[in-house]
């Protein structure tokens, strides 16, 4: 039983066929194929605006490229200090900004709110060259911690940040996960909300290996074709990287893998509730189960070959965990890890 | 009928097979699965000595990362004036390496030779800190022109290079049709003849995507993971990357799929040569058939649908094209070809 | 009277007579003059060590291109959260480094502790591609508060750093203020306790504008020459940098000003504490003093023009400011400045 | 006797005069004192027009930096293949731009023409993202060859580089000398025949260390503090640098100095002219002399004490050499020159 990650399940079936498909004679390489002409159009349908997108090949690409198209080198970059791009990514951002500053905030449940960005705007002297000037808000949406920002916290978030001249970056890598929780539109999680540039993650949800960068507003993506390509993010056969990202969108996919994973991990934490020594950490939102275990029971599971992540030490010698559930999760896992919990 | 690229083709069923294969449950992410183990000792196997070896996704990245890794920010690169990383990558070698030069020289057939290197080395004063230091050769195996390096060509580079302290870089994204051209090994064509690093590209040969980093010397890889990470190339669900590099190169699939290429490209080009008013540029060593056609062939040609690239202008009114075939070109095309340039 | 910073001090008058002195005819430029190799012995004289001296332009340059030299891409730099470095450099160091991450800590007086670090190192998953990997610790000797660390305290924290495979920078735009202070020598400030690299600065204490990286080490020094000049950092007149570094340490003249700004400082913190609603901060070392100010008496003192910062609120409704001496400060203006806020 | 560079040269009386003159009290940092404010008051007076003045600390840093400026990662460009960036900054240009290329063509004269630079654009595929994009080009004024752009040569080169969407850049670093050839005014050798950017450098003509990024246009400047703060080129006693050009420009120093360095190199070509053995290689317009000299007049030139650079070999078995004069070149230094060389 694999609760390590969503990104240690496979590929689903449909998007294997639609490889399948896609792998049927030649096509212009480089992006100027069908399918990514189609992706952009599937797109358009599904955030019902214009939309222009850059498929890219891993999720930190397509964050730090995201925010290096709207950051400067002097840049700083608000975000939780539990976000990937601040904790998983080597400091990517970092690099591809040309050395912006990752600002990082705490909080309990991985999201920001507008009052701690703007006690750290407080920090920042707007205009002396001395320092990084806020350029950027990042937000997961997921978040990191399995928690969903409500479309009212994003707009209040990307108000605060347009106020102060900052752009709002939200990474996507698990947004399927988030719509399907909050029930809303692509639109009313993004654009309408004020997220002006989006990292599109895929691959956690059913893809192979398929990210896109998205942005709300032309001028963002002026030159980033340039940019995409000089880092090394142009694939040559786009086709298969393009075919996913449509498949998934088509016959609202995406959703409906995101709903399947979502649904095993409310059912995970209602049972894991009951089991004695275990607290739910917060509420469920996504597809990650946070808790506090006893060491016992966390042996125990680690015993009976249940792989997830210890986080770090809570209270009364418990330790935090991540149980993370996938579009391909079986049904029978949750059962099995119950059982094996409950000894 | 299509001759622009061979990265115009698909990806072969033995890749689609595999892949399908490898979706099979969880494994872990980041390359840490099975996969890309295997594909290490498989390298190993085929180049007959240890190797380090790290999947990225597209060519680009696998060269400007591979000679980011052995050239540092004040170095210089020679090359040829058409190499890929100086032609085709926007500058990525540049960004990766922290603003590194390449050198371009020049050559009818592609290759460079150590007599123009040495004499390219006599501009660069060695150890003033006011020019750009020589640090690396890179060379094209097989070239943008569709030629062989010798063994004992590269043997003669690398022993320049290195008795300058450069190290030798090879472009291997057409590496397999080489081989099945020269009828060495995999060890003489590389590091047996003095190669240090290798972007090995299995994308334009069979794959959907992939190519990877190989270093014949453990120093060379010591801090190489962490720089694959930061720059956006490490896969989350790697095995789909790597399990086409094992596919490929088992069962020696990378030297048929490269030896019809091949031989189509031969045999195109004994056929057109005896077409009027064509007139083949150099020997077909490889996948690429560079000729000198008449305004009204390349007309005529385009308008039954033949694809390919009008390089520049020949002598005699004529301009220079170039066709390419690929593991996937269909016999039948080289005869719909002739036919269609026959009138 | 003007309090704001050292670095608001004209130049010391020996200094425009070495300048003068020194503009004698031509000389070899980009450091290959007489002056230059006067000042690496000078400083192997002062340092007791053999050393590796290379003058640069800004303080933030020093810092930076210190820091490039000793850290990868993919380096964490741990420093304290009032370090220079983190506040007031506009993110130099992560543009030099290609994208390294400053770790900020926070203490009271503005000195790290090996405790502290070790706590911050624990966060870091060493061999783990994903994240930043700690590199370096940099500490500010005298700090940024003013506070200096004793030759143990470095020391304790060199092992450390040590004992994990980081390098100790340290940024010394006030050694001279410290080492005045402690009475130790500059063996005992830097090499002896393991600083390994250290950007020393004139310009604070006496001079117009006259920095130097010294490494303690060859290896570190190995490509910097290249480094320093791609960075925009090698003067052409070079002689008129070195030569102001060779007359601070000749007569050892850097001391004495040094002495003169932290006698005043110590003066001005002990006439000031008897003033009515002030509170100094913490003890004063080098030259500056932090005191709790009444909103009444910084409105007085500003009425009465003597320029100073106001760092930030404290309890009480009083505001932390500081007030910096230089070798320059007249001892009058001490006087002034009490008599202005005795009102 | 110093023929080798007009940097070996010292500082003139009136430099150092000025700066001991500003050494008076304390002032702001950073550049907000009052001779930096009258530096660009001065510039705006010299100009006639409205400048934005960027005081940096070397001419490397002052042409990459400028180029930085406008000229985005992906960009190229076109300069002689003998320019000071292209040829004496160690990449300068490509790290600080992070990754543009350059593109160098040849010319006998170090001047570029319109024509070429057309020649070579055509090599590139405007708006395809695999291959730098033109962007900019860079003429330097004096060129590298001791010859001068007229005004009409740079209105034809600003022209097509407009209608190109390329800025044009101007690497001043002798601009004294030229408009000292030339005649003209100040603003008819810049913006009025369209020079969107300026690198002016005082070093080489009578100040100690002073250079400035000049931009004709407010939004070319418009983020330039925080690029020239993190680039570490913002001198804290910034007052010492900004003297130095003022006191250039002021009655007219610059050219009067500039005059003196021409007067003396024409002399020097005419005298050496007569000398047997000896070919002047192109006529003397600014402050060098290029000429061809066998190579035992050479030998007894360095034995009798002269310092000057070799070129490279020229035809009949004699060698290019370059002589150069400065603002303070001792009028006895050609007699006694001409003396040592007449044998």
């Amino acid at each position: 039983m694999n609760f390590s990650s969503d990104n240690a399940s496979g590929a689903a079936p449909e998007i294997l066929e639609a490889i399948r498909a896609a792998n049927n004679g030649t096509a212009r390489a480089y992006g100027e194929d069908v399918w990514t002409a189609r992706l952009e159009k599937e797109m358009a349908r599904v955030f019902a605006c214009d939309v222009w997108v850059y498929p890219v090949l891993t999720g930190t690409a397509a964050n730090a490229l995201a925010l290096a198209a709207v950051v400067p080198q002097y840049g700083a970059i608000f975000c939780h200090e539990g976000a990937h791009i601040a904790t998983e990514e080597c400091g990517a951002p970092e690099f591809f900004t040309g050395g912006a500053r990752l600002v990082t905030l705490a909080s309990r449940d991985g999201k920001l709110s507008p009052g701690q960005i703007e006690r750290a705007l407080a920090q920042f002297e707007k205009g002396s060259v001395h320092h990084a000037q806020p350029a950027a808000v990042s937000i997961t949406q997921a978040s990191d911690f399995g928690t969903c920002y409500r479309p009212e916290e994003i707009g209040a978030i990307s108000s605060l940040a347009h106020s102060h001249g900052m752009k709002l970056h939200m990474d996507g890598a698990r947004l399927a996960n988030a719509i399907a929780f909050l029930g809303c539109t692509p639109a009313e999680a993004t654009w309408r909300t004020g997220v002006d540039v989006l990292s599109y993650g895929a691959t956690k949800n059913g893809a192979m290996g398929a990210e896109a960068i998205v942005f709300f507003n032309e001028e963002h993506a002026r030159d980033f074709g340039y940019r995409r390509k000089k880092a090394g993010q142009l694939a040559s056969k786009m086709r298969y990287v393009s075919v996913q990202l449509v498949c998934a969108f088509e016959e609202d996919r995406w959703l409906r893998w995101a709903n399947h994973a979502n649904a095993l991990a409310r059912q995970l934490a209602m049972r894991l509730a009951t089991v004695e020594g275990v607290e739910i950490a917060w509420p469920v939102e996504a597809n990650a189960v946070f808790a506090f275990l006893t060491d016992a029971l966390i042996d125990r599971l680690h015993a009976r070959g249940v792989s997830f992540y210890e986080w770090n030490a809570g209270s009364d010698g418990r330790r935090l965990v991540r149980l993370m559930t996938s579009f391909a999760t079986p049904e029978d896992d949750i059962k099995r890890l119950i059982e094996a919990a409950s000894g």
